[in-house]
């Protein structure tokens, strides 16, 4: 298998020449990812079909369905010591549970889910302002609570368990992916550690909807809605929570006038521009959240940023969240992530893998620079997957071409339209397996023509370059900006030569297998846990380099060849 | 009468010598308080009875029937050329109409309340946000509308009578004064046309509702009350609208607790103190206002005032306002003051002649200062009608001694216990006509003790003074207060100098009953009406020293004989 995958490790100007062999090679190959997603292990206590059930759906139906579900649930602050029977027993005075689970953040905390949104209002009915001496309470009541446990203290051990909220670190990760059994299964494994888990997607859900109700009073219309990687698919643990204010609902908008007579209209403040409504609602709303939002942190109004926001830290859910309003670009480009995302399980595992391996190089980094963005990287994988023989997800423009009348959208003048419902799009059987899928994607951006070629996932083919950036990924919707504006010369340099280096170090290391447990106890770390060894690739260089003479001029004359 | 009245007239250490004698002479004078309120002319449209029926009733009952009044109503901004039945035909299509007026303000404005609260809601869900041309409007919805008329331009004339919401000119008054036939109906005259109408309590009331639109959503449980003057029975047309923030409606404070088991409490924003409640509510309050809030400009946010407060100008209503929360000595001094102006129609007519006296001839000011205050001016007059023999007014000592159990009330250490139902108070049948209370005030306060003693409504005696500011007012709840503190001694020399001259006119001046008509044309004044004139008292004083001789002597060796 490892030469058949060694074959399909070919630079993609080969591609059309071998397309037949290749075809021949694989056909071989089981379909492991088909296998691998089937092993997918349901970590979560929880209803663990919600979050599959919501395969095949459009992101609107899914987001209507969280919603309801979040603002039926309330959010408990418990003690450490928390009996769950007793817990689940006090509650169940207010109305009957559907779901429940517990967490770690600053102390321990309970979502509960009510069957009806009449839980909710009996629990708030029944709670009380805490009286604490010498201080003051700013008495704006929310769904956040605090459990009190007025026994005597008991020696009572707690009962309950607690539901990671936060991805694994790389060295934890490591050690998880040297004990799997195939490459594929490692692939796998990433992938499933960092997503999103069930609770940690209704968490973000119930800070939309708590948000809301800090909205709502003003703009009762308004729904509060997650966007970005929260919600399209990619999102891993534990990172910000990217918060929409839709304003699109309020009604009395385009009312039609009657031509005589006489009318109402509403007073309102005037302002000039779409932007400035947007400031003074975030301006209020951030306001609100500094002065009564339970548990809202270090809150900042940046209303002069291109796209105004309210940022905050939610210390009940341990969410760094963003607010904005009126982006809507944004929600269609996470429509567009959360429909790929869901084609296929082999795009969120690249997609997983390649930014896991890339945070793991410094290539993504937490601080905004000229480091290439984790959207920009997804962009990459996807353009990477259209580009596949046959391909694994169709072109934008594919999508847009299958759209229904009621899909289509403008946006500012962006055609936005694209099919919402996955089960409407036909995949062409592509079959690869994940490891020769990670290969190919070092292969293809080691050797990519970046100084004439633009990245454009709506082509589903490299464009000339518009103009002189050194990585050029076009906007999907705003089709004249360029995703990758940001990264400088430098910072894809090291890009390239980590692809180049790592498509290499995939064919010639040595650890492409599982091996017994290493000295220290632990599993010795092969396949891709090696990868993403921090030092691991200049070590293996140097060992290279000692037994096997100038491995980089053989590394560079490979890739050469490959031009 | 005249000297009857003038017997009457003499310094208060004389008062227990002069008391038969003066009891005597009085009893001849005709009540004329009684038939001067009896003429009070019902200048409104709408439900003139309403102000009326409020007459017997606690100011919290008031309150109450007036926040569900202004509930059903809303706020219209009409063209100028509106044809009245076309817009009740009109507003008929959302729910019958229970009473409605229109005023000026910028532009013309009508009040109109719902027979029901639907009614309001028929029109909120059917009102449509203006569209304008490169403008965007800031979507909050509010019971503030504008009537637009399709119709081409018609020459229809306007059919609508505009209510005054503002008091008469100086001038204006003057000239009415002086064609009223007697002194006391000039006096009655003036309060008439000073205090507010039934439309402008409305109109205020209708903003306090508007303004807890804002406030309720976070706080469901408050309401948002007028204090002050615009309530307290001495509020003069177009006086500022001062707001208070009611939040201890709020359920869930104080709940028992029990002592075993669990329980639930709410997670609120912890602060130090009170007051920091308060700028935190009031900051988010002052932010919504400024983004938000319909024809509310020039919003200030003075949280680091004494009393924290959010000052704005309303334009619908044009009212200047200010919202505090928290202050409830404030409102409880708004509840003794309603209850004194209900007691008998003299206190709110001295009040109101008083106050306007002291505006024309510059002791009190719009800008604050080291001028003597309205709130002062009253606490002034009142003390003077305990003083009276026998009294008009009891003492806050004997209103706290006629309270029920329910109106038992301690403000943060201040007792602010007194009866709340005007019909428990027994009167002492003081039947002083106007014109006499009115001389002998300013001779009270043109001879009164000011160096050692402090004027005190709680005790109706003078009180040794504890401290040495000029003038010393015991604030009746807060009684380690002086309401004067600010008064300095050149603003209180001034004030007594007023009243020496003031009571020496109205003993000698020529000019003490109704006349014919000017030579330009209007009534010439007389009686109180040249009082108000600003350079009357100068140029009389001119006028007498010229025709009798040095008039300041004889004035001050009258004053002297007093003491």
């Amino acid at each position: 298998m490892a030469s058949s995958i060694a074959v399909c490790r070919v630079h993609m100007s080969l591609l059309n020449k071998l397309h037949k062999i290749e075809t021949l090679l694989c056909r071989g190959v089981k379909t492991q990812h088909t296998a691998a997603a089937a092993q997918m292990k349901t970590v979560n206590k929880v209803k663990h079909d919600e979050k599959e059930k919501e395969g095949g759906k459009s992101l609107y139906d899914v987001q209507v369905e969280r919603q309801q579900q979040a603002e039926r649930s309330v959010l408990i602050s418990c003690p450490s010591r928390t009996n769950k029977e007793r817990f689940l027993k006090h509650l169940l005075k207010y109305g009957d549970i559907k779901t429940h689970f517990f967490y770690e953040s600053i102390g321990v905390y309970a979502v509960v889910e009510f069957s009806s949104k009449e839980g909710v209002a009996s629990i708030l009915e029944r709670a009380s302002i805490p009286s604490v001496s010498h201080e003051s309470m700013v008495p704006f009541k929310s769904r956040v609570l605090s459990l009190r446990n007025l026994d005597k203290i008991s020696n009572q051990q707690s009962s309950i368990q607690l539901q990671p909220q936060s991805s694994a670190s790389t060295n934890e990760l490591i050690q998880r992916l040297s004990r799997e059994k195939s490459f594929d299964q490692q692939i796998t494994s990433l992938a499933e550690s960092y997503q999103l888990t069930e609770e940690n997607t209704r968490l973000r859900f119930l800070v939309c909807s708590l948000l809301k109700d800090v909205a709502a009073p003003f703009f009762p219309e308004c729904t509060i809605k997650p966007f970005g990687s929260s919600v399209n698919g990619f999102g891993k643990m534990g990172c910000d929570l990217d918060m929409f204010l839709d304003l699109d609902g309020i009604s009395g908008r385009k009312v039609k006038q009657p031509k005589l007579g006489l009318s109402l209209e509403y007073q309102m403040k005037m302002v000039n521009t779409e932007r400035r409504v947007t400031q003074s609602i975030l301006s209020v709303i951030g306001e609100c959240l500094i002065q009564f939002g339970p548990g809202c942190e270090g809150v900042q109004k940046i209303l002069n940023a291109r796209c105004p926001l309210v940022r905050f830290n939610h210390q009940p859910s341990g969410l760094q969240c963003d607010l904005t309003a009126n982006n809507r670009v944004a929600m269609k480009s996470t429509e567009l992530l959360h429909l790929y995302s869901e084609l296929d399980p082999r795009v969120r595992q690249l997609v997983f893998t390649v930014r896991c391996w890339a945070r793991t190089h410094g290539i993504t980094s937490k601080i905004p620079g000229a480091w290439i963005t984790n959207f920009s990287l997804t962009m990459m994988v996807l353009f990477f997957l259209q580009k596949r023989s046959p391909p694994i997800i169709p072109t934008l423009d594919q999508l847009r071409d299958l759209a229904d009348p009621e899909d289509k959208c403008n946006i500012e003048g962006n055609d936005c339209t694209f099919v919402s419902i996955p089960s409407k799009i036909q995949l062409k059987g592509n079959t690869e397996t994940m490891e020769n899928l990670l290969g190919e994607f070092f292969e293809f951006y080691g050797t990519f023509s970046y100084t004439n070629m633009s990245i454009n996932i709506r082509k589903g083919k490299e464009q000339n370059k518009p103009e002189v950036s050194p990585l050029h990924i076009q906007n999907p919707f705003e089709i004249s900006l360029n995703v990758a504006k940001n990264v400088n010369a430098s910072q894809l340099e090291r890009f390239v030569s980590l692809c180049r280096e790592s498509a290499w170090l995939l064919q010639h290391a040595h650890d492409k297998s599982p091996s017994s447990l290493s000295g220290s106890g632990g599993p010795q770390p092969w396949g891709l846990a090696t990868l993403l060894q921090p030092s691991q690739i200049a070590a293996i260089k140097r060992r290279t380099r000692t037994s096997q003479g100038p491995v980089r001029q053989t590394l560079k004359s490979w890739v050469e060849s490959l031009k």
